[in-house]
């Protein structure tokens, strides 16, 4: 891009860091915000200008929010003496979308992984379970990818906890799920956890 | 997304409107964003800060830049009595990439489309005309998408410039194909190629 000024191609470069933005997505997403500068660009610098400057993590749990300990932690409502255990932030955001989970979260920052080696001191592994001996906790539920590594971690974090009741998140069919699209693997583990009606 | 903090919220649903990423892709963003804020989200609303407040449309060929009128309109070499119609600005830099082109652009902001009731005076197709006659211009290259409505506009445009050389980009531009998706060798090559409307 010998033609685009300076900012212009420092800016398309910065855009292709994100996820899912390659370098033509990166070009296409700066020349829309040039069209809408005034409507779009400026409001999402500023946007990005006070999240950089005020976001941080939450020193108990890992959750994102601007304060040292989240809102979840800070509240006396979400008190209620269960963990839901999460691999990311994301996650934790999915839960809450549902609505469904009236306790607190612990977020691992992703999974144990032999292949990348990472181990129990790379996650938030230690702090849950100081979280657990310190905090009333009567449940953790593990809400953890239904990959290998995500079950992993799961039985790992299981063998941790001997006198703490340890649930996790039902694998089967999802809701509006067609029999016919899903996997051996999914089919299996519905089949498994079928229940009475 | 009751949890996230009212800033953070916001730049979710700002990144959401960009091409390309939805609610999802935009929340993944987020995230790595604020893992990244020193190095990248910082840096990057910086950058859309500056471009913001500099960017602005070539008033003589529609190309975006940071003066009234673009460094290549401004260019002594690049006035070699050629002009290149684009589509957009995406196109432009997609020539300028393939770095055999050396004369002047004009970027039309679209095509004509009888759908979208998109006739010449919605395009930048007066300016062109205009362009045509005050400037010295021995040829004028049609480099559009080989799309209908691509295919209608450059011979609408050589209908209106009888006295002037007028080709169009041929060989390699896959029929249907957007010019912004080719890499540069096709482009180089449908460039040499260019044949006489
Ligand atoms: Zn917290
Ligand atoms: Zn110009």
């Amino acid at each position: 891009m010998t033609d685009a000024p300076k900012a212009m191609t420092d800016l398309i470069d910065l855009m292709a860091r994100l996820p899912g933005l390659g370098p033509r997505s990166a070009r296409r997403a700066v020349l829309h915000l040039i069209k809408k500068r005034g409507q779009l660009m400026g409001p999402l610098a500023e946007a990005m200008a006070q999240v950089s400057a005020t976001a941080r993590e939450c020193l108990n749990c890992g959750n994102i929010g601007t304060t040292d300990i989240c809102e979840i932690c800070q509240s006396e409502k979400r008190g209620n003496g269960m963990i839901c255990v999460v691999e990311d932030v994301a996650d934790l955001w999915a839960m809450e979308r549902s609505a469904q989970f009236k306790g607190r979260y612990h977020v691992l920052g992703g999974t144990l992984s032999a292949l990348d080696a990472i181990g129990p001191d790379e996650l938030r592994i230690p702090k849950l379970l100081d979280r657990i001996a310190s905090e009333q906790i009567s449940e953790v539920i593990l809400a953890l990818s239904a990959t290998i590594d995500g079950q992993t971690t799961a039985h790992y974090i299981a063998d941790q906890l001997p006198g703490v009741t340890v649930t996790s998140l039902a694998q089967g069919v999802p809701v509006g799920g067609e029999l016919d699209y899903l996997d051996d693997g999914t089919i299996t583990a519905a089949l498994k956890a079928r229940r009475a009606l």
